[in-house]
């Protein structure tokens, strides 16, 4: 579809010029410079239109962008436009937070089922219906089922033998919050959550802020 | 203390090698070449010294660096000598997942109350002695008590409100969850966690995976 290699910092630009538009959306923009863009993404009005001819331009001379063509456009960009089903291993505190996420469901991302080892969890209802399975289903569901995303929320210890279990019954999308990498091949799409890096990111500013202030 | 401008990349990833160098440490490995790291880090050797040497170096030619002392200096750029007291807005299942994960406290980041407004959460006992308290008695905690970071996960219609408080109350620091971002001016620094965002990577890369095999 798109011949070009694009760039990981243009990706990791994406989600969020998607989200602002959308935030433009419901409040019935229908169009926005280049220039107000940039003021709220606080990024440059030459880098958004950089970032953005990548895909084949979307803007008009004069006129800017109009919010809801550019906004499904990233959305097909971003392979919003299809349904992922998402299972969620580990079902405790993060696991059930993750399920009930609405704002995923509106983005086309449905958790189908959760699963846990913790017998006192197995069979709760999380949210319509979405259970809390047991650990020894996951094979069987992940084949017998469409399963696009494993969310992984166990403990670190447990997290890389259950990615390459998950690996060999045919997941291909793994989002890790278990605080370790993983590592499994190149067939394998990973996105990691490390909760604590960015603690230590606010860490290091409010320590340097503090230095400059002594 | 460091003069020098340090450049966002550099710090997005200080928090990668403080993890695996305490992997390493938990393993009991003494010494690493730039070349080993770089393998585990994925991360070119000439970068990993670059990196360093915006803080002084700490490699040996020929040695290698030292795990413990590299992880130990690392951990003290970030500030992670200090205790930092975290409190949570927003006592739902992302709330709670927070304050039970027992990483953060082992790296100084200590929840101390979790704040919600439903009245079925108030005085429930998280963990240890950290409890929901009822969203009014906010203001009155954070003028009595040191609170370094506030940890926001209220949902998004909410957040700015909240946050805005939470600044004019004195918080220099806010770990944003909500789906939004905060524009809170230059003295107050904002770490915001967007997990749709994460996904939305994950969507795009399975959706180009598919085309490229189309």
């Amino acid at each position: 579809m798109y011949k070009k290699e694009i760039s990981k910092a243009v990706i990791n630009r994406l989600p969020r010029y998607y989200r602002y538009l959308g935030d433009l959306l419901e409040k019935d923009v229908v169009r926005i410079s280049s220039k107000e863009l940039s003021e709220r993404m606080k990024v440059t009005a030459s880098q958004i239109r950089q970032d953005l001819n990548n895909f084949g331009g979307f803007g008009q001379q004069g006129y800017g962008y109009n919010v809801e063509y550019l906004h499904s456009e990233i959305g097909k960009i971003l392979g919003l436009e299809k349904k992922y089903n998402i299972i969620i291993i580990g079902a405790g505190n993060l696991g059930q937070a993750l399920a009930n996420y609405v704002d995923f469901e509106r983005r086309g991302f449905i958790v189908t089922a959760l699963f846990d080892v913790d017998p006192t969890l197995i069979g709760t209802q999380v949210r319509g219906d979405i259970y809390i399975h047991p650990a020894e289903e996951l094979e069987g569901y992940i084949k017998s089922n469409q399963v696009d995303i494993a969310a992984i929320t166990v403990p670190k210890t447990q997290a890389p033998l259950i990615a390459s279990d998950l690996v060999r019954w045919g997941i291909k999308a793994i989002w890790n919050f278990a605080p370790t990498d993983l590592n499994l091949g190149k067939e394998v799409t990973v996105e990691n959550v490390h909760l604590a890096d960015s603690l230590m990111k606010l860490s290091y500013r409010l320590s340097t802020k503090k230095n400059q202030m002594d």
